[in-house]
């Protein structure tokens, strides 16, 4: 038996192009005489669906696709994800379910019966779990199909559920597994995930294919990498990274096993991989393709035009320069040097004079008041408006540059340096960001070194350093890390050794700044707890704030 | 026996503050000879708590308060909502858990079993469902003890579980039912409840006491309005809405029955109060004590600072009148009037200056391009920028006042008139903003009738109204109401008599804005379908669009 695997950047809602997709790919399968193709989770209608669902119009456009696969599921039987209609009154409404087509009829459906709610994932909102397990069998093959989280209760330290889907099917003793997945990335999620297929691969002693989606949805990016793995636990074959591709594998050459394909994970190249898709596909999907963005001299917008004009070409990338009286000379110096070296358009407005038009509107109201955040913050707004005009006037969309550690203290002017439509650094520690500007420089300097070496600054009073009013990026970061990825809290922060004092001031700058993070733009997800859908905190709370 | 149920306004994370509640609400209890006292869902923690149950110091905080209500349990039993641990390896790790505390003694724990994961709730993102349902036995007396969703199983056409708890306590006999809350306000839940808790009550034969939070959340707001059922199934007393409330009620009594204590429910004084606690709670809770805001001389902007001179108080109001050069003349009038009525400070802060000056810096850019939306939008960055100024100046939080008509359709300037803390009128459509000022002016003119009457417009080209760029509100509301509210496609709204192009357009305008409500400050929920959590849609989604 042949088994093609067909990993594809779908487009959340965009029937007719996942259709005209997968039917290109049903091709490409049959040409290579594949006897059945496997798409992605929910393929038909892109993932995350999120409340689209909840809209009967969506369902029967969903069917409409499954309707058109099966018409030409002939000479060979298709697998493909779509939510379908829970018949039983009692439950939720869907469920998310895996066809398996062929002939020209349903041979099978598979629902899920694990439905992540955790992190960016809301499926139990939607979806009722199976109850029912099953094998289909196609060719004198038992295929034992299976929907994405279903085969994470295996190999995991602390299972999130109760039952594992695949123990039910195990009694029919199938052939193999067919597992059709829409996972998305994260840099230590690849390897995750093999892990996983293989704990079930060794569990259950057959082979299994697993199907992912590539391309981003806004913020949340997929990275490919379906894994095909023989029973003997190595990897026979790892589709490429944030690429869409079909590739036809056969069953006994699977069987038989003793080839190792796993590709390198570097984790530098996978977040600037993943910010590359992810930019590229905000603009695609919405329909855009130009971008502008302000140049301030320092790293996070260097390393966001560079990352920019490797997705939309340097053609696309329009940049700003807007010095203050605040402006080290060197910090226009590098900008422009950078946008030389890239080959992009620049103009350079100087901020000063909508400043001084603020203080002297304001002057009757602050009338003995101090220099403060306020003037550090008219600054930033000015060059917020000042994008935004550029923006509005010539469609080029704007792009957000904070990283993630001043998004997680809130050092950043809201409606001012926060302004863009998609943030492509927000889930960027600033030491990484460090890492991806020598990486992007590795085959000769792109991004003027001064912008890597300088002590970094925002420039909205003279002599201002970060370090002023943050502890420095290497000590800052590793507890942002530990207190936002790794959810640790005061008592085990102490207990690794951060001081006690800074555990307790950088807790509180990161709680009580969530005010600001609800109003960011969305960010492009490349760790496994990214700011937006996947950390949920409210605003009003009082802890540890 | 004597049951008192507590309804109080919780602080989530406030552990301190909400024990100090809990325990003076006991010492009123007991003094008025109470054998019971009942709290609210999660109340030690507040609700929701959100991803702060992902840390354990979160889990140790509310079991610490568990403890400390343990202890003070004697002489009468204390029941109480919080989080506890799952101690089984598979699963969640959390139960969402009431307590039933007596003599220093854990007497009983039931866990929730109907984890609301729809609209703002995600329970299933950190709860595992109960399977076990017991009666406590208290002084003679069996309790089916029920932590809220678990009783809405029953009495809904299409129920979203495929157990109801309850059946399963039947076989037990209880004698009442007491069921501990946290059920956010909408204008149309009082009544939607009272119809949920009968439903129950006709079903078990047996009576219910059922208690609520009251206050607000950042958006969500809880509205109290406790139930006393009785086995006739009339409301033996509701307590009353939006106030803390300890009331203290005789079983024999409430058996009784025949008297029917429902509260008047009007949809605009609901919405009314709702935001003047959304409001209050906003400031109270964060420690702020000032707003600011814009005042135009519409109708939004008059409507919002009544309300929250009536939630802050006057002298904590403060506004900006910031005529343009195609601002009519009664706009400033209006305005002025308005501050006058209320007797709030105002200052008058032109922007021709600022906007001037964006204009002469960009000439070169702008060179032979037309007036469009981006000077339009200038307009109202200028106007964001100053607001914040002030706010950041003095502290004042910064009130946004977009009504829901707007937001849905993207009418409003991110950045710019969409700037501000929280959304004071962001759930309420443009209709119903008229509504409300009727409803303000019930009882003399403190809004002048010219902002009332006089054709909307945002005054940001000459001559502009909002129904050149937009259907009149009495046509758009509706059809945004069914479409956002209750989810109907366009084959729906179409067979309901709605224009075709009309529906196509507005759902278009709807769902390419997605991507400024994902930055909008959060709504005042009030509609059972407000914007924020309560509403996931995708940004580069290509669906009605």
């Amino acid at each position: 038996m042949r088994i093609a695997l067909a990993q594809l950047d779908y487009h959340i809602g965009n029937f007719e192009g996942n259709l005209a997709k997968m039917l290109a790919a049903v091709e490409t399968a049959k040409s290579q005489g594949a006897d059945l193709i496997c798409f992605g989770e929910l393929a038909v209608c892109g993932y995350p669906p999120r409340d689209f669902l909840e809209f009967d119009d969506f369902i029967l456009q969903s069917q409409a696709s499954v309707d058109a696969l099966k018409a030409v599921s002939h000479g060979i039987a298709i697998v493909v994800g779509a939510p379908t209609r829970n018949p039983v009154v009692a439950g939720k409404d869907l469920f998310n379910s895996a066809y398996f087509l062929s002939e020209g009829e349903v041979l099978g459906v598979q629902h899920k019966a694990l439905l992540p709610t955790y992190d960016i994932f809301d499926e139990y909102r939607y979806f009722e779990p199976a109850t029912e397990f099953k094998p289909i069998l196609f060719k004198g093959k038992k295929i034992a199909l299976s929907v994405c989280e279903d085969i994470w209760n295996v190999g995991n330290e602390n299972p999130l559920y109760v039952i594992s889907p695949l123990d039910e099917m195990m009694p029919h003793k199938p052939d193999f597994i067919l597992n059709l997945s829409a996972s998305p990335f994260d840099y230590a999620h690849a390897a995750l995930r093999i892990q996983i297929v293989r704990a079930n691969v060794e569990r259950y002693g057959i082979p299994m294919f697993y199907t992912n989606h590539t391309g981003a949805q806004t913020d949340i990016i997929f990275d490919g990498g379906s894994i095909i793995m023989s029973p003997d636990g190595q990897v026979f074959d790892e589709m490429p990274y944030f690429e869409e591709s079909v590739k036809v594998y056969d069953l006994d050459e699977v069987l038989r096993g003793g080839r190792s394909a796993e590709q390198p994970k570097n984790k530098v190249q996978l977040i600037h991989d993943a910010l590359v898709i992810g930019i590229g596909d905000y603009f695609r999907k919405l329909g855009f393709k130009k971008a502008i963005l302000g140049l301030s001299g320092g790293i996070d917008s260097a390393v966001t035009v560079v990352l920019a004009a490797k997705a939309l070409g340097p053609e696309n990338v329009r940049v700003l320069l807007m010095p203050s009286q605040f402006s080290s000379g060197h910090s226009v110096d590098d900008a422009r040097q950078l946008a030389e070296n890239l080959g992009i358009t620049y103009d350079i407005v100087a901020i000063k004079p909508m400043y001084e038009a603020f203080e002297a509107a304001l002057k009757t109201q602050f009338e003995g008041q101090p220099f403060n955040v306020t003037e550090e913050n008219i600054q930033a707004r000015v060059r917020g408006t000042l994008l935004m005009a550029m923006s509005n006037k010539f469609g080029n969309i704007l792009l957000n540059t904070t990283n993630k550690s001043e998004m997680s203290v809130g050092y950043g002017t809201l409606y001012g340096d926060m302004c863009g439509g998609i943030s492509v650094l927000g889930d960027v520690y600033k030491t990484e960001v460090y890492e991806l500007a020598n990486y992007l420089n590795k085959d000769g300097e792109v991004i003027p070194q001064n912008s890597i070496v300088k002590p970094p600054s925002a420039e909205l009073h003279p002599g201002q350093k970060d370090t002023d009013s943050l502890p420095p990026y290497e000590v800052l970061d590793p507890l942002l890390f530990q207190y936002i990825e790794c959810r640790q809290g005061p008592r085990e922060l102490i207990a690794m050794g951060f001081d006690e004092a800074l555990v307790k001031r950088v807790l509180r700058m990161v709680n009580i700044n969530e005010f600001k993070r609800e109003q960011a733009a969305p960010v492009l997800r490349v760790s496994s707890k990214g700011f937006g859908m996947g950390r949920r905190m409210p605003i009003v709370g009082k802890y540890l704030s």
